[in-house]
């Protein structure tokens, strides 16, 4: 048996006093999702744990089936696996900027003024050579791009190049580990070994050399690249510096193949949801004209779960705009795009034997950022125990059959409806 | 914004035969916790999980947000926390009675008469000094004391001198550390190796002999002191032994100030309310008139609250006198007493953006002990997802929309509400 996941990005609110105190789902006309609560069993999820507002790298592990707080260490990762970079467990990676320095490395401009067009930057920087790791260095979108380092002896346990702020010099990398001023590490040390202890010191101190010695060689390579020279010309500013953050190590994400015993694909724009969708060993499909924002093409997204479907058991189908539009705190806009994508969604009812909906995190359009409230679920399909739950709202699903689940569990939940399951036990 | 966070001891309870098969909660007058109920989200809680009856102790650190079965070993540290002794974490400490024995050691009466006024017991007692470890000893209430060693190489992994009955000698303290007979220590031995455990026997053999050094030293002391001299005279029982229980180490509490970035206050009567509280990092307010009794001044703590807010983000404010009516199976007194701290909310409502309502254990009259029964939470403030239930009660509560949580997940759901959570991931 088939299902089809669709995450609503952002798409759980609080209830917003311009429309009459409803939620933006209570708010909505969406015959369709109502549809899918009324056939079937609904409940309410906490993704990560109650009152953690979830990241969206953190939120899609869990609802792919892994523990978050298990597997995660850090953005990069994701990151790199959405620009397309195949990661291999134990690869280091972090998030780079192409940003803006002045002569006395102070940042001007954390994006380089949002340039576009950064692949010959990216090709130079990527003929950097260091023994030690390799470097597999990739742009994503606009200023922002990815570096993977693989090697033996590496460590996440190093900290950013990145500011995080305008006006202030970039940082040379450093080694976390600090023993004398952590007392975690104190305890850990103390349970684990000094000798372990010292291996991830090693570790730690032999990544930071080779990130500061990264960053000080496509420095050089930048400021004296040809494009950034046209730029300074042109009145533009120029992308002579990458700042690196988000440090994480790659986890080694079992496949959902081996974990769950089905194959899997994933229709999704933002990076980040690919990125963890790949490393979950699942088919990451390009759709033309999906962008990750409210002006997707949602017709394309469809056809490309339909076909996915033919060779899948499972298709993730995730769309971001509601997330946006509660960061620009437009509530009716969120609720025309839950209409539109509700529409999108008739012809995907019966696609499948099994259509869940789920909600990664809600991002109420009065915080403007992700929180830790609940979010609703919604499964349909042959065998459910189907409840009185009739609507698919955050208030409604707290009434439905499911009762409280967590992010993790969602998918087991689904796995074992599907038939897929495996017995515990004999 | 800002929270107040009211917490009933003892407050839940079962169905009452006299009360019309409804629980006091159910049976009361109380406008104001119902009106609480109505606009906010409700739920049912259990402290520290399903049928487990939470002690005070343990029933706090959960609904500070600890995970007591992580942070708990016994009552000792919290009860030397709410005497005032400024814990560190590693300190071992135990809860002393003043109790009165015979010349052949057997325990005459475990309170000696339930003696007021100990200071100058105390303070002789407080004299004893042994190499190997600091005494700190200070009286609380009655025939209660608080007795803390501070050192290197303690160990809380020790028994009691105290043999909990009549008519039985005082015991020696022993090292709880006996391989043979203990399944879970030989375990711990194979996970931890050999050398570990030899730290830890170590620490226990350590602990035990300066605990009987002490029990001989100050019974040495008090069969003398002119107090119980003159008590002995007067016909009253002398406090000529200390017997030593509950020995716990002192947890590192990463403070509410790190933890979820707030500043707390707590109003409480109860020690060891406010030992807990304390050990949190919150400031802990003197209320005069404030007695963990009926009797209390609900007024003066009600104004502590308010003051309190001024200056802090979360002001716990815990009445105690619900436990005490339940431990005296009094049903009515319970039922007035709800309804006499319900007028006392009132003018709380509105003091702070939230205010929550919370029980930290259910204590029915029927039985006269906490039991495991899980207790009402309702929420209510700015975006929380009201819900249907207008009624604050064990039975109202489970159709609430916050559903079932744990004890430790109500401060970070708080928390996330007043804008304050940080996200896992990004």
């Amino acid at each position: 048996m088939k299902a089809i996941l669709f995450i609503g990005d952002g798409m759980a609110d609080r209830p917003v006093a311009a429309l009459g105190n409803r939620t933006p789902l209570e708010a909505a006309r969406k015959p369709n999702m109502d549809e899918i609560a009324r056939r079937g069993i609904s409940g309410e999820m906490y993704t990560i744990a109650p009152g953690v507002p979830p990241g969206s790298d953190t939120a899609h592990l869990a609802l792919l089936g892994y523990d978050p707080y298990e597997v995660y260490t850090g953005r990069g990762p994701f990151e790199a696996a959405g620009a397309g970079i195949d990661m291999r467990p134990g690869d280091i990676a972090l998030r780079a900027n192409y940003a803006t320095v002045d002569d006395a490395l102070v940042v001007k401009d954390r994006r380089a003024g949002r340039i576009q067009g950064t692949k010959p930057l990216t090709d130079a920087v990527g003929q950097i050579k260091l023994s030690g790791a390799q470097f597999i260095f990739r742009s994503t979108a606009s200023h922002r791009a990815a570096l993977v380092l693989r090697g033996t002896g590496l460590s996440y346990e190093v900290t950013d190049s990145d500011p995080h702020e305008i006006g202030k010099k970039v940082l040379q990398v450093k080694p976390l580990l600090r023993p004398s001023e952590d007392m975690e590490l104190a305890r850990a040390i103390l349970a684990g070994g000094v000798r372990k202890y010292l291996g991830r010191r090693r570790g730690a101190n032999k990544t930071t050399k080779l990130l500061n010695e990264f960053s000080r060689k496509s420095y050089e390579i930048l400021k004296n690249h040809p494009l950034n020279r046209e730029r300074v010309m042109k009145g533009l500013l120029p992308a002579n510096y990458l700042l690196l953050r988000g440090v994480g190590i790659a986890p080694h994400l079992k496949p959902l193949r081996e974990k769950f015993g089905i194959t899997g694909a994933c229709v999704a724009a933002a990076a980040l949801v690919r990125g963890v969708c790949r490393m979950a060993g699942m088919t990451v499909i390009d759709v033309p004209g999906a962008t990750g924002s409210v002006d997707t093409d949602l017709n394309a997204k469809r056809e490309a779960v339909l076909q996915a479907l033919k060779t899948n058991d499972l298709v993730v189908l995730h769309v971001k705009g509601f997330d946006e539009m509660s960061h620009d705190g437009n509530a009716p806009a969120k609720v025309q795009f839950i209409e539109r994508v509700d529409a999108m969604l008739s012809s995907l009812i019966d696609a499948a034997d099994f259509i869940a909906l789920a909600i990664d995190h809600t991002t109420p359009v009065s915080v403007r950022e992700h929180t830790g409230d609940p979010v609703p679920v919604a499964i349909a399909g042959p065998g459910v125990r189907a409840d009185e739950v009739s609507v698919y709202s955050e208030r409604a699903a707290a009434e439905g059959g499911l009762g409280r689940i967590l992010g993790k569990e969602l998918l087991p939940i689904l796995v074992d409806l599907m038939g897929r399951s495996k017995k515990f036990g004999a």
